[in-house]
């Protein structure tokens, strides 16, 4: 199903933030207009807050800068990372909002292979109101898809599903890639279309780009802290690999699902491979001992919300990753400090138990 | 990449077999010609063996039909299947051939999304042939495929990659629905055309199809044993979802891949919905409990053939799956008559380890 350019109501347009980090005008908003008009806009101005950023006319939005996330947070402004689009989920915080989407500056609207216009946006919240499937794979890919359905030999007591937290996008163009793929494939673009939404298994990790993602706030939110990357941190571009470890690790600890796959946005800028290079190479060897780490995290069981699990995880960070590296006895410190700064923004969002079937639409058709 | 429909040179074509189960003549291949005719074919004629089987001129073949069976197993034959398209996995046992290619009589030439016909074999092969990645998801699906690579944030120790051990087709038309979907949804017809390649990860089940599957023989063909269905058993249609949980299970513990998505092939016929649900109802209420089962098997370290994890597998669904119904106490049974079968027509078979690195193609590029 391609979403319609033109869409008659709004989806969620009064529970649905979109979050953008910034450092310069929106001019990219013009494009995104017929999508993006009728929601809310959370902007998040990165490095000297003496700048003005411009916004196109006719977006409902709220700005903050490192000042205003100073005096909003005070001490506990030490969680959120300066000059890097990790700062971003302040805005994840600040919001009131059930659902987030977010996106970089630097993604246009895409087109698919009939030429049609793609609402990314739009194809997020489907993915995100329809239910995912973790526990066993079905090869005709997202079964609430129309024209799709569980194939032979998926088990019926799995296909109602679970509910949908995660949507991760993907990009035409530029792909994502780190330093040293950029380096040796300069010249490489992402031109394939691969018309799918899959839901990832449990069990198993992904790289999640924070470039076209939405989800869920009020069951995932909490664990969606983009880390301290950029000024003064020893790593950079490692903020949604973090967010999207964690929160896989508790999607699967509380029956969540994660999707991937459509909608694709044109991402237009390739970031410098020699500066992501520095930013990158110690999370390229980090990595390799984190995702060992993250692959055999278990939860306690009485970690029934986001906020638990995550605190919990921030104590096996500080254990079993804190030997690594001291960033990372910091990076658990400021785990906990950005759960204190969730809790006190959003009073009483500790206290109701994950509703599991919550956006778990009815069995189509 | 599409696979461009006049191959130069074929690939494999003397370390591969093509495996057909029919009953009826198989004009089908007419339209295979160009891409099936340099390979070796092994048909399995299901049920009456004084029936004639006609293969098109210019094909090169040999044919087995239910005296053959008894004739070369002797007493061994009772585990194949008899009028059940369960008896093509003794295409598997008697193919001297490194890899096989299968398919159903009613399984047609499918074009790409450009017009362009599909050569599916040519397709497995490319599967096959490149690595698969188990233990960590690519959100761009298959790094070694043209224009494709792994993202930032996909560990660089993953890269490698194992060897493939299994490449699972997909359906144009008529999708392998069960007989309550095939009921419910009867003009139902897969038209989307998914431009992806992608490996399931480990520890995550599949249903998998035998019109159009593609694997290594030498390493994952002792586990691709289909069961017993059609005449005289309880259960029919479940064939192929048996090898394929067997033998996902054991890919996962030998370090092997499986792969789904491209080729698609064109499906013609959807078979009868009512025969259907009659050959499948036990198999709909007992699979509520084999998956469990196959979710749960761990197998021994020192199992490091197929062989020996089969017959491992064998005693856990004697004994956990016995209590489900006799049916599986006997079915246990002939797994281990499959292995023997197998270690005597396939001598020296069992004593080489798995060769993990064997088909893993140099990173590319």
């Amino acid at each position: 199903m391609s979403v319609p350019a033109t869409a008659v109501t709004p989806p969620l347009a009064d529970d649905l933030d979109i979050v953008i980090p910034t450092i310069r005008n929106l001019d990219f908003l013009e494009q995104w207009r017929p999508f993006f008009q009728p929601y809310h806009l959370i902007i998040v101005q990165d490095g000297d807050p003496t700048k003005t950023i411009r916004v196109p006319d006719g977006f409902d939005y709220e700005l903050y800068n490192r000042n205003d996330i100073n005096r909003i947070l005070g001490p506990r402004s030490s969680c959120i990372s300066f000059k890097d689009s990790a700062c971003r989920c302040f805005g994840f915080l600040v919001s009131k909002k059930k659902y987030i989407f977010t996106i970089d500056d630097d993604c246009f609207v895409a087109k698919d292979p009939s030429g049609q216009e793609i609402n990314a946006l739009a194809q997020h919240i489907h993915n995100l109101l329809t239910p995912a499937t973790p526990y066993f794979f079905n090869t005709l890919y997202d079964p609430f898809r129309e024209g799709a359905d569980f194939v032979r030999g998926y088990p019926f007591s799995l296909r109602e599903g679970v509910t949908t937290a995660i949507s991760h996008g993907l990009w035409l163009n530029i792909p994502d890639y780190d330093a040293p793929t950029q380096l040796v494939k300069p010249l490489e673009r992402n031109s394939r279309y691969v018309d799918a939404v899959l839901t990832i298994p449990k069990g198993t990790l992904f790289p999640m780009c924070g470039m076209n993602l939405g989800f869920h706030r009020e069951l995932i939110g909490p664990a969606m802290y983009f880390g301290l990357m950029g000024d003064g941190q020893p790593i950079g571009r490692y903020d949604d690999m973090w967010a999207g470890w964690c929160a896989k690790v508790i999607c699967d600890h509380l029956g969540l699902g994660v999707k991937t796959g459509l909608p694709y946005i044109w991402h237009s800028k390739a970031s410098n491979p020699f500066v992501n290079l520095k930013k990158e190479y110690k999370g390229i060897y980090w990595q390799e001992e984190i995702i060992p780490f993250f692959q055999s995290v278990v939860l306690p069981k009485d970690c029934t919300t986001p906020q638990k699990c995550y605190v919990e995880l921030s104590k096996l960070v500080k254990e079993k990753l804190g030997p690594v590296d001291p960033y990372f006895v910091k990076l658990a410190g400021e785990m906990v400090t950005w759960i204190d700064a969730w809790n006190e923004l959003n009073p009483s969002a500790d206290v109701a138990p994950v509703k599991k079937t919550d956006a778990v639409a009815p069995k189509k058709k």
